[in-house]
């Protein structure tokens, strides 16, 4: 098999045809059409074998992984996505990998609605770089900058349960609940991007992020862009039931709720006078979302309160994932 | 270093913003904006060390391959280039190496007019994936699928250079004149992409592609694209005078010009009656072309002629690169 017929068997698919893609897989480039009054959202995310997904991940988890965290981008954007591009590195031309990795994509193009429109296939080791294109109309951008003092911190969710289930599969945590095991291990091979959440924050909240760093560093990054500084209130993060029970002790609970990686929630600001709004939309929606900080003058710091106190994180307890 | 002051140090910067890019690097996503009119053109290439290109190379060379080869994919489309987005795996935060990779990806994006607008950066083994975007004029999509009987073969440039400029780099092949050397090596290191030919040929030429896996596989492509059959006279087919002179062999020189790759030179078929257009175009522009067959009836084969007579290159002659 070379290249080309691979991408033929697996990925070149006549199912799931967007009206808006007049030339999708098989020439140099696709060639697509973005509806008018639209802008287009762009974003990429690069999956290494070991780095961002361990080494004996099934296959259809990697394809999981690497469409949701592509699909969770555009989300914090508050856009529709609308096409794919995928880059494959492989070490082989395994069938049975192959099979279950482009069925699990086309189960998630077709569940999204989204269609893959190009990419490329190599051989090395393995990686997977998605390319995400979406839509959002030009009169209601989704950024990380423009959060006020005074607005609401809220969260999508509960947070920690990816890292904690990444945990359990490197046997540093225990979780005696089989099905609180299931649930946190599902967590980290299966997020789930918040794509209804961000579309309906677009004209809602005053900025957005989604929690692919873990809640801290991705609160900074949100205080950085809008020039502000936010006090979050820890008793107040949404934990899971399946997370409190396998880690009894609250500061362990908030290490993973904190700087745990992973979660793709979406981290947002919304003015007061939007609270009401966001809060009922989210309930209509069935999204669970809370309220957990607020956000005050620019001082360029994520302040931590544990029952109105001052708190500081133990150190043992930070994770926050560092390439370099 | 981390990920985020390597992405500000080395990619955010605040020159060659264009107008169409509403917010670039430093969000979940980048939001550009399509002109009226215009189709969006997206393609994606991924380069892996040893693969792509040699261990040893340079940093700019790199840079400047992965932009190259992904900008003459949509000069195949006859597209104007808009946007890159870079998915960058290193393994180690090399201040020199990404100093000079940087800045070749700046100054091949000022010389393109496009602008980095995205990507991620991730530790791993040596690999470039760039998405480059770019527009087409609705009514002018040009494809691998539209050749038509009688229509004429064309090919810019010259053929085989870069692959002998490999060979000569692996040692397969000497060259004993220095400046022929330099030549075929720097064709090899440095492939132009052929924008301005591919815009020029939208509304000319029936079907289009870059000749980036070797003329006969590239031509194929064509051929079963278009489901239509072609000749190609063998000498006809532009030989630079670096090649000719560094492989005396007429077969040898045939082999790198029908199966060489990575010359990002572009094939396409002309119909009779834009002929003497085409060539006046390229013409004026001072774009090297020439016409090295023609298209015939379905047989789905790409027939090769010497001297008029039929000819089949010799099997120890052929290459064009299996990932597989």
């Amino acid at each position: 098999m070379n290249e080309f017929s691979l991408i033929k068997q697996y990925f070149q698919t006549s199912d799931n045809q967007r009206k808006d893609v007049l030339i999708g897989i098989g020439d140099d480039a696709a060639i697509t059409q973005i509806p008018e009054g639209q802008l287009l959202a762009t974003t990429t995310d690069t999956l290494l074998e070991s780095v961002h997904f361990l080494k004996e991940s099934q296959p259809s988890a990697i394809a999981h992984k690497a469409m949701a965290v592509n699909l969770s981008d555009l989300a914090a954007m508050g856009a529709e996505p609308a096409w794919i591009n995928l880059s494959l590195s492989i070490p082989k031309a395994d069938e049975i990998w192959l099979r279950a990795f482009s069925d699990k994509i086309k189960e998630l193009t077709e569940y999204f609605s989204v269609q893959l429109i190009g990419g490329d296939t190599v051989k090395g080791s393995l990686a997977i770089t998605i390319t995400a294109q979406g839509f959002v109309p030009s009169d209601s951008t989704l950024t990380r900058s423009s959060a006020k003092p005074g607005d609401w911190v809220f969260v999508t969710g509960t947070l920690g349960d990816a890292s904690a289930g990444l945990d359990i599969l490197l046997g540093k945590l225990e979780a005696a609940d089989p099905t609180h095991k299931h649930a946190l291990v599902n967590r980290h091979y299966f997020p789930t991007p918040r794509i209804l959440a961000g579309q309906t924050l677009r004209r809602l909240a005053s900025s957005c992020i989604d929690v692919s760093d873990g809640l801290l560093q991705d609160m900074q990054h949100i205080v950085e862009a809008s020039g502000v500084g936010v006090i979050l209130h820890l008793d107040r993060l949404p934990i899971s039931r399946a997370l409190g029970s396998t880690v009894p002790h609250l500061d362990q609970a908030l290490g993973y709720a904190c700087t745990g990686g992973d979660d793709y929630e979406l981290l947002f600001t919304v003015p007061e006078v939007h609270r009401v709004s966001v809060e009922s939309a989210m309930a209509s929606y069935n999204i669970p979302c809370t309220c957990i900080g607020q956000v005050t003058g620019a001082n360029g710091k994520v302040d931590l309160r544990l029952d109105d106190k001052e708190y500081e994180l133990p150190e043992t307890l930070q994770r926050g994932y560092q390439h370099f």
